[in-house]
């Protein structure tokens, strides 16, 4: 067997661990697409998917930060190509994070799938859920690519999401005020409103971690 | 200077780590309980050292990563020193995020301290508080002493925090019910129920490291 360098041993090491993060990265996107596309038409079939899924993203990175810490141990990396690994770490504990978020709201819609929700709420969830699948994939993106631009751009993004989870609390609210009846399945709505909010958050932790990646700087 | 032998330096550091580890989770431990009391009785001064705490949090956490990643990459250690390194970069991470809980749960305490809270609701979260507080203590300490049956009992107490989590949320909704103007404000009490079973949620996942950094088993 040819004798391999270990430089490009380690090189080849890298890159399969950026083809597993690009793999968890496509589908904790496609995962959480799945959930919020319950919220507008709900399906069990999708929703067991995005439970199972779920629980593939976890055994994924938890592979995934295996490889990682022993490419640490095994090469000693330094500057940006331990910066990398490392990133991978905490990237991949964020996406873990997001693929429980996506279960979390297809179950909540699973509740809601026999209620009457009022126009209003479901707008803004719907306008929520397309704008954070966007910060998602531009957070994801960002890190793949090493596209600094793209990550500072998505501080800008989080403070629209704080502003239509603030919307839909007060068209919530609004609605349970006029409907009594409604009050037991539309805190549902809170809690998806909640959950969106949350992957928001980590979409820009990906954004923050491949700043201080590139620059080494805490944003 | 005595020539220090590398196992020595290496030993050293690893007290270093464990020793900052013990610091960040006492920080955290006392954060929680300063926002959960804040419920009881709102202290503005309180709620200031809460949001301060959970970002002094968050800087011991990263300090104590690039210690934990340098060591990873200078000394390669191997099996249980590994494992323990390792174990200390995730149990970080998730104090970081009590510390932001805790300062959730401040802030929405915040919104509380001018209203008047029904008593079963307000019953409720004192009692869920109460037991959070005793789950992230033990599941600190399980760590810090490598306890696993102290780790494994965690898995159980995570089943009475959702059965907490379910009777306010019935209990808050029918407050809701039975007095409209109340609906505006009560929502934050739906919200730190959520946020107390998410630390719930992090206390467990800190036994599961500490299983998972002794046995080698994913739990």
């Amino acid at each position: 067997m040819e004798k391999k360098y270990p430089r490009i041993l380690f090189r080849k090491r890298l890159k399969d661990l950026r083809k597993d993060m690009e793999e968890v990265s496509q589908k904790t996107l496609k995962t959480h697409k799945l959930a919020v596309d319950l919220l507008m038409e709900y399906d069990e079939e999708k929703k067991e998917k995005v439970i199972k899924n779920s629980r593939a993203i976890d055994d994924m990175v938890f592979n995934l930060e295996r490889k990682a810490i022993s490419l640490i141990a095994a090469e000693q990396p330094v500057a940006g190509d331990l910066r990398f690994i490392e990133a991978c770490i905490k990237v991949g504990s964020h996406l873990k994070r997001i693929g429980y978020l996506a279960a979390n709201i297809a179950e909540a819609a699973e509740k809601l799938k026999d209620e009457e929700i009022p126009r209003r709420p479901l707008e803004d969830l719907k306008h929520m859920s397309d704008f954070v699948q966007m910060m998602l994939s531009k957070g994801i993106y960002a890190f793949l690519d090493q596209n600094m631009e793209m990550a500072r751009e998505l501080r800008h993004d989080d403070d629209k999401v704080d502003d239509l989870f603030d919307q839909t609390l007060e068209h919530v609210t609004r609605s349970m005020f006029e409907d009594k009846e409604s009050i037991s399945y539309l805190v549902n709505l809170l809690f998806i409103a909640r959950f969106l909010e949350r992957v928001g958050d980590r979409a820009v932790s990906i954004a923050d971690r491949t700043i201080f990646m590139i620059t080494c700087e805490k944003p």
